[in-house]
């Protein structure tokens, strides 16, 4: 049974805070095992990515069968049914067109002093993507971290996936293909971190690393952040549906399933104007988790973290929506592009009742690695921005200078900078001079 | 002295590189005493707060006392004189109009398959800014900080400032209050971060924290990342001066030196491609070293880490600042925007002769907050992004949903990812029947 709750009770705020801040995740504390295994593979390199790798993986490598022949991806591309095949096709082709749009523009102007003033982007050099072997290989999450990074103009794009006793999703080599990647590697875990942040004599470094793993690869992306770059650090998967009464009970317990399934501690929230509503998909729910495959993960996230919450109406939803700061955001509503304009804070937003928050997952476009754990208050789902870095460009002439030069050394002195202020008065005294 | 390298010596690819990797800063490990401190504050709110400034700060206050009044704060406004504060209004409208600029479009289309996808850019809610107090309090960085922040729409901004000893920087309160800050809190250190994070009685939580701090202030904001957003934890300033040899040596040790002043830590780097230029630079920097009023930060900063590299020709050079990926690129060369385009790794790019670095740290428009330490292959300075989180949105029609669904539905169970697959086949069936 998931928690019930209604704004008209009297100990609502005192529950929905409960749920708010409710603790779905015990991270192991791995940091002093991480720690030795990056300062390991800094020291030994390609010695210490093999030996871990044996060790955890069970797979006796060489330098030379770290990474995937094009041969050996080629043939496991080849194994993957035609649909299957199609359907990553049209993905990965929708996936890209939506990225594109997020290109950035440069820009360059004049101002009234005569400053020129702009910016410009460019892309991360190199990327490494971690991709999770065993249960949680998704191709699509294949896709949906390396096509950002190729449309960004990534140079050089390194995949680690393990392959624990040789084991290998042939979707996920398909994925890597067609998202054009560059090299794959079948190495895990820290090592893994640690061989795409510092290189080895096989693996060169890069720049970036993004892309969702276990605790091991999460303590390892914190420690090397700083000498490269790293996407946000995923929690557990999250929904919360807004749906009025006009709602198919199935459709919308369906949606929830579909988070709740991915892991005992997802968290799938429905919000309603009608309590009657709430009782049928409370049901629907029971229903489906007699059945579905994952039966035992979704039932325990949905008794351990599932919620129920009537409200007076869909403003009071729209202002508990902006406290949880979900994830996914499913407005099952006539209007949910209105009711949309008042949710601010969102990972993503799936409107109306034909748009499951399943195609979002798979090939809608926007990206689905998105911020958990109410960061979508203050953070965004990964995009091309990612994979670029801005620098911002400036040109005075001698007549800007002068204008605003004085300014800026007067502020200098008042900030004790005197570098600073004579840097910008020897060029001032020999322009008026 | 400097370093001098030569890209012509035979050892210079072992110096080089040695330069690129030498650790700069040693940060203390206060990681264990910065947990302490957050847990107090978490635990104990104002009163570990206010017991925590009594010890490090020497400052008794009480709840109502944290805060600046405005009262206050006009007070010590009034005092700023009238050169200072047109600079800093001057400046405020130039880092004002600059960063309105940035402002991303929202976007929305409908693709040809029916589906309607786009995002939305909208504004953190709370942020808070820390303010380093005594030597290092810069007005000029509250402008650069809180001036991106309000322009991306931020409701509420605070600032924590420390007062050691009740000495406060009035113009860092008349910074505040141009660039339109709501809250001003006299707390410092790791408890100002923790009570920006977790909330006190008297100090409500925000979602972002930015501003430079010393090792304390970068301790809390690694530890409370997630629970909040931070800006980059930034390492010791740097320059890169790429200078031909038709410039005042002069003007150009000025430049190098107006970074070696911040810090012992700070590296100014000269590239040129003229021998007898690098040697007059190194004479004018000598010479400024016998005067300049922080000489000795900025000979230890010049003798520890200052170099200069002599290269064959202007590409050669900007191949190195690719690799230097510099926070401060100066280039004083007759085709500025020409070179510039071969520099694609660099926080800020000063064009032409008449540009001096300093320009940038106060009135040229752009951000002064920059990525440090090689960071600028994978990040960009601090702009109206980082106070704008973005949603993105998809709305299908029961057409869109039709083409696209199956393929939605496909790679779910490919996945083992029931429910995913059964939220869009019952829509389907439904629209099917």
């Amino acid at each position: 049974m998931p928690q019930f709750l209604d704004t008209q009770d009297a100990d609502f705020e005192a529950a929905f805070s409960a749920l708010l801040s409710a603790k779905r995740e015990d991270s192991p504390d791995v940091d002093d095992t991480v720690a030795a295994i990056i300062a390991d593979v800094r020291a030994r390199g390609d010695a210490a990515v093999i030996e871990l790798t044996a060790k955890f993986d069970r797979m006796e490598l060489t330098p030379d069968r770290l990474a995937f022949t094009p041969d050996e991806i080629a043939t496991a591309a080849a194994m993957v049914p035609a649909a299957e095949r199609d359907a990553l096709e049209l993905a990965a082709e929708r996936i890209r067109a939506y990225h594109v749009r997020q290109m950035p523009p440069d820009a360059s102007w004049t101002d009234p002093d005569g400053a020129t003033l702009g910016w410009r982007w460019t892309a991360v050099s190199a990327a490494g993507l971690y991709v999770p072997g065993g249960l949680a290989s998704y191709p699509s999450s294949v896709l949906m971290n390396a096509i950002p990074a190729k449309v960004a103009g990534v140079d050089r794009l390194a995949i680690a996936v393990p392959t624990p006793d040789g084991q290998v999703n042939p979707l996920v080599l398909l994925a890597a293909k067609i998202a054009g990647v560059d090299e794959i590697y079948r190495i895990g875990g820290a090592q893994a971190i640690a061989a795409l942040a510092y290189g080895t004599g096989t693996i060169a470094p890069v720049d970036k690393i993004t892309g969702p793993g276990n605790a091991f690869v999460a303590a390892a992306k914190r420690r090397v952040f700083g000498k490269v770059g790293i996407d946000m650090i995923a929690g557990p998967s999250e929904i919360l549906v807004i749906a009025d009464k006009d709602n198919d009970p199935d459709w919308v317990a369906l949606d929830l399933m579909s988070q709740a399934e991915h892991d005992e501690s997802a968290q799938s929230i429905l919000i309603t104007d009608d309590a009657d509503f709430a009782q049928l998909v409370a049901a629907a729910v029971d229903k489906r988790l007699e059945t579905l495959d994952r039966r035992a993960i979704a039932g325990t996230s949905w008794r351990d973290f599932g919620a129920i919450i009537t409200v007076r109406d869909l403003s009071e939803a729209a202002a508990l929506s902006n406290r949880i700061a979900p994830e996914h955001l499913e407005l099952c509503v006539n209007d949910p592009e209105g009711l949309a304009a008042s949710c601010v804070h969102a990972g993503a937003i799936f409107l109306g009742r034909y748009t499951p928050e399943a195609i979002g997952d798979y090939v809608g476009g926007p990206n689905h690695v998105l911020p958990t754990a109410r960061s979508a208050r203050f953070s965004s789902g990964l995009s091309v921005l990612d994979f670029l870095k801005r620098t911002t460009m400036a040109r005075m002439t001698p007549e800007a200078l002068r204008a605003i030069g004085p300014s800026a050394a007067c502020l200098a002195q008042s900030e004790s900078l005197e570098a600073h202020g004579l840097s910008v008065r020897a060029r001032l005294d020999q322009l008026n001079r």
